[in-house]
């Protein structure tokens, strides 16, 4: 490989916002600043949207304090899309790309986003246009392949075991059956997550749901009895993927066999509807009188002033090595690993090849997933605990003697 | 009043948890320890039920280290209750206190806990036994009468700005129309504070619907086609107990007249059921692609590490004046005012009979509330910003000029 090329820069993000994905820019911005060889560096907005229809900011010169503030805010500061663009799509980027003499392309999101960044690699190669495509890691599904863990993760698994061990508290101290629905389609970590903040043999949640295992209602029902007979009370997590034995999901399933909840409604869709659905099956079927049930929404991705440092960190890392890669090398995705004894958590960074991350995404590990299909192990627990970098201490002292 | 009397203590804590009602039971425990009037501090284990159960804890000698962590956990550390006892009831609760010698009785909640204090004094007076009945203020509603604010209040203020701040950002960068259900059946307190983290004219939320001010469907629907048509998206806020002109809730007018959403599905009832509606309304009436929907549910009152230092401060000093009020007087509740000239936020606390408080609650006045009924005014933001402890800088920088 030549060394790096002068050329302008573009920098965009893409899929859903998490709460670190701004750090990642930043990181690019900060690094991009120190490297002679990129002259401006533009940000498109809204992602492919904004690369197609010429739509650009400059992010060269911020400075310290605005990036600081940036890095600091969830959401994509650039905005973002879900758009998942053909090779003909890319092809027009390429010609906006040439106008503006870009030579190096930063993409932060999830696979879908490194599959972009691999067919717009591939259309430039194929064109003869020199760029260099750099996709930047990101999701609160933690379903990448290749790396450790996905900056964005840390940060939604710190809500997600904030929440629970502030909705265990409050399930202690109002007893019944409480029922959370999390965000994930095909991967549970995001609702794995939810139980780093126990600490108590008896603390919530007891129950925990996640895509990668099939559970029928029938088995659910038992499971909530079960725990109620013994604590008195039940605090359930569920991925909105779930699904039953023959892998078809909850929601679907409730659709399809129009089945009535207690209140005799037919629920079919709606953002409330699973979790509705179950509250309503545990009460008509185990005559529980307190059973509440939330869906957590997009609280989980993008709430202002709650971020995991570690998270942070590592995503601000990963937007500046790629930056440093692009200095060396024509293209790929920036990805993490662990290092070390494992004792101490640390880790490195190194760049993997776009194709190995931009096909498919990863599950759960079945180590992470108790042998019933209810559960999270330990293993998962030491996986994930450093990625949130530290989670407040809680007191309930109902466990105190009687006197 | 005579000095007073050598006995054990009674503290309890009353109705939906908060974030900051241990940090007002942590008060009651450190002040007694200061005052040898107070022998044994018991805690009543769920509020009356406990009371009368005779189910105790001993808090007398707790540890500075437990109580900073109890101060800082959220939900009723103690347990809690939603129960209204009566006169008979509450004679049974005498006698255990007779059992006990308790001379002094701690009652942490909202207005149905400053009347069962208030029930319960009348009664030990009517049996002419000698007791001391406290009611300290907690809520996250805002709705208690004489004192200028709520205990509670400001923590779950601070969720509800750090929400929004976090969805708005989301909704900049995936723009469509979004909606939020917050918690408030009656006053809607909560719902405004949901306004606190705007900082530009075009930040969200862009309409907010309190239940002081009933609206129709249709007013709601052409107030976001307006806002739409403006900006390009839009963020709703609407409390849980928002009603139409009628002054009928809308909950209860969706499940009466049996609409249907968009997707044809009859809604009746279920905690997701009011966004769920309001996002299939929007999407038939407006046809916007792009209209998601959340209640925010439990989260808002019991987060864990989510606390207003100001409100945890405030929670803790009402617990300590009760105690405090105690060693003078033989009952009341302590309310507090602000002081000083306006500029700088500044507080005292007082004692008000329990009678005060126990019979109604407080709405949010109208100046609070824009004439149109559909967002929040600057006396809001000045009355309730001090309450949330300061909130976190964000940037979006799709402002910026494009290039």
């Amino acid at each position: 490989m030549s060394g790096a090329p002068k050329a302008n820069a573009v920098v965009a993000q893409s899929g859903g916002p998490t709460g670190v994905i701004n750090a990642s820019l930043v990181g690019v911005i900060e690094e991009a600043q120190k490297h002679a060889e990129i002259e401006t560096l533009y940000g498109a907005m809204h992602a492919v949207a904004g690369m197609k229809k010429d739509d650009f900011i400059d992010l060269t010169n911020l400075s310290a304090d605005v990036l600081e503030t940036v890095a600091g805010s969830p959401s994509s500061a650039i905005g973002t899309s879900r758009a998942k663009p053909d090779e003909a799509y890319c092809e027009e980027i390429i010609e906006v790309f040439k106008k503006r003499s870009i030579g190096y392309f930063f993409y932060i999101g999830g696979n879908d986003s490194a599959n972009t960044c691999y067919i717009i690699n591939n259309v430039a190669a194929k064109a003869g246009y020199e760029l260099r495509a750099f996709h930047i890691p990101k999701t609160v599904d933690n379903d990448l392949l290749v790396t450790d863990h996905c900056p964005g993760f840390g940060t939604a698994a710190k809500f997600e075991a904030c929440a629970l061990m502030g909705d265990d508290l409050d399930n202690r101290a109002l007893p019944g059956v409480k029922i959370d629905v999390i965000m994930g389609r095909h991967a549970g970590f995001l609702t794995a997550a939810t139980v780093l903040g126990r600490r108590k043999d008896d603390d919530g949640p007891h129950l925990v749901y996640v895509p990668e295992r099939g559970v029928s209602m029938d088995k659910f029902i038992s499971d909530v009895d079960g725990v109620c007979r013994k604590l008195n009370r039940c605090v359930i997590v569920v991925s909105e993927g779930m699904c039953d034995v023959d892998g078809v999901v909850w929601t679907k399933k409730i659709a399809d066999t129009g089945e009535k909840d207690a209140h005799g409604n037919i629920q079919l869709s709606g953002t409330g509807t699973l979790a509705d659905f179950l509250a309503g099956q545990v009460k008509e079927n185990l005559k529980i009188g307190r059973v509440r049930a939330d869906t957590f929404g997009y609280l989980q991705r993008s709430f202002a002033g709650l971020q995991s440092e570690v998270d942070k960190r590592e995503a601000r890392w990963c937007g500046r090595h790629a930056v440093q890669y692009a200095m060396e090398e024509v293209s790929g995705s920036v990805a993490i690993k662990r290092v070390g004894d494992g004792k101490d958590y640390k880790v490195e960074l190194f760049r993997t090849e776009l194709i190995n991350v931009a096909e498919n995404t990863k599950s759960m590990p079945d180590e992470f997933i108790n042998a019933e299909g209810n559960g999270i192990t330990r293993a998962f627990v030491d996986y994930a605990m450093p990625l949130v970098g530290g989670l407040p201490e809680t007191e309930y002292l109902g466990g105190y003697p009687r006197v």
